[in-house]
């Protein structure tokens, strides 16, 4: 039973980056840090609070220094950054970000799309970034299409393991196994899992899905069977899959939160503090979003009844006293 | 690992019950017929064609004869029908209705409100239903707001239990455990059903999620984990929640087929058929409904390898020669 087995768990918000990243229009950096310095009061463990990509490739993000330098710290809270290559490692360390966050893909393909570089350019690329840093700044990488490649299709366990094995040679403690196009399903999700958990048992492993085809909750829990206590989700389910487009984006942050504490785990976080930011959300970045706890309400929210029966079946054919339990 | 246990699932589809009633235009009757018919070829189990409610209570499914006297049945598909009292009853036996599905819910204001009875009242007539019925079609029964109710809030496990035991008696061997407004949680879904097929193992239970706050595929797999095989859906994810403005509807087929294949489970549907008859739903009721994989596409889909970085990052700092893995 799920409901006798309740880790603590750590949630990881990544709108910032993984969400106002897919954004057509930028959001000016005062409201980024506004918006950044409200989820720091939340309970989060952990906020990606931008990318060091070159401003060029990504322009909504141009304004990465500014944003680190202007937010304000949580105690508790551990802020991180993406980092793609030396040049947005060099940028970053001038920075006081806690944690810079690698990327490389387990497909070939996609890594080309994205990173401009074969995987085994990314490996020595991502070496040379520890030696850089090391000591400087936590780090952890993620692993993008571990779950399948919209390009080439399914992507093997072995060959997400053996980059497991190469990333954690490096000196790498924290990976994200992600799910980049909302490929994975729950049978995969936990197999991955057990297995990456069991053969580096040492390593703190983040979930990171997608909601594209709905499996992102459901994928969460099978993480979370599998023993995983980190999951990365973006408020109101911010971001989304280049490769699909109209589908939604990452795992919404709120209603994760809303799921794993009506299971009774532990989150850390203030949800209903959490729900307010996810309200305002639309407004920042000017359309709606996909979370549905925002729309629907907390599970335990109650309606008044109803002065007439709201749809009512029929009238009742036997008529009983009046019921006393 | 849920990979190693692949259970025969059976998919029941309701949306042309606890979708079309919710809808604010009727539906002509020769469409609905021609979507049933459609639905009978695509490997579902059960379908629920309709209500035989009061047509003043539920205008839209007034047409529940002609419904039913129109369809083409297909081979392996069992035709069910709600009905919500014995008036319903007759007018269901005089049709070539398998099956009638009887309905109550957990909660006492619930049934006052839905059902102008309370539960006392609800059971007895459903006993004298099921006296009236047994021999001519099959009965099953489903129990709703029994993860929780709108205006009560929490719905013990010991209610819901005392009640299948109940309907037990009377003689109904099919139950369905009925997320009315989308309150349930993947702990507490899988705690109750198997704590009810514990209590009652020759019962053949249903699980009827909604996505109300975005846990229904998780819910599902809950559910499965207790060993649950039957699972109702609605397709396109059409249905809703009378209680909840604004919220998705039940759990949506398509989306919910395409997670338990992904997975390696036998459902016996044929998804591309159903995505067929899902992408032509929004033009049947008129607007967008939530089903995600008719969006995204599923989950092997592939895309063409972009002519150019679809969002680089940044241009490799290093330089390596061809990657020859």
């Amino acid at each position: 039973m799920i409901s006798n087995d309740t880790p603590r768990l750590y949630i990881q918000e990544v709108s910032a980056r993984d969400g106002f990243q897919m954004e057509p229009q930028s959001i000016p950096t005062a409201q980024k840090i506004a918006y950044l310095d409200r989820l720091s009061l939340t309970g989060l463990a952990k906020i990606e609070v931008t990318s060091f990509s070159s401003p060029v490739a990504i322009p909504t993000l141009a304004d990465a220094e500014a944003v680190v330098a202007g937010m304000k710290r949580a105690p508790g809270v551990v802020y991180t950054a993406l980092v793609p290559n030396l040049r947005g490692c060099e940028r970053a360390l001038a920075t006081a970000i806690d944690e810079i966050n690698l990327v490389m893909s387990a497909s070939q393909s996609h890594n080309l799309a994205n990173l401009r570089m074969t995987c085994e350019q990314s490996l020595a690329q991502l070496a040379g970034i520890v030696q850089r840093a090391s000591g400087s700044v936590a780090i952890s990488a993620s692993i993008s299409t571990a779950f399948g490649c919209p390009f080439e299709g399914a992507i093997g366990a072995a060959r997400v393991l053996d980059l497991v094995d190469r990333l954690v040679d490096m000196g790498i403690q924290q990976l994200s196994l992600c799910d980049t196009t909302g490929m994975a399903n729950p049978a995969q999700a936990e197999e991955l899992f057990a297995q990456a958990r069991s053969r580096s048992p040492a390593v703190a492993f983040t979930a990171h899905f997608h909601n594209t085809r709905g499996m992102g909750l459901a994928n969460a829990l099978a993480a979370m069977r599998a023993g995983v206590t980190r999951f990365d989700a973006s408020l109101g389910g911010l971001g989304g899959c280049p490769f699909a487009p109209g589908a939604t984006g990452n795992v919404c942050t709120e209603d994760l939160v809303h799921m794993f504490q009506a299971m009774g785990c532990q989150t850390g976080v203030d949800l209903e503090r959490l729900l307010l930011i996810a309200a305002d959300l639309a407004g920042l970045v000017g359309h709606e979003v996909p979370g549905q706890v925002v729309k629907a309400g907390v599970a335990t929210r109650r309606y008044p009844f109803p002065g007439a029966p709201e749809r009512p079946h029929a009238t009742p054919v036997v008529q009983h006293a009046a019921d006393r339990q």
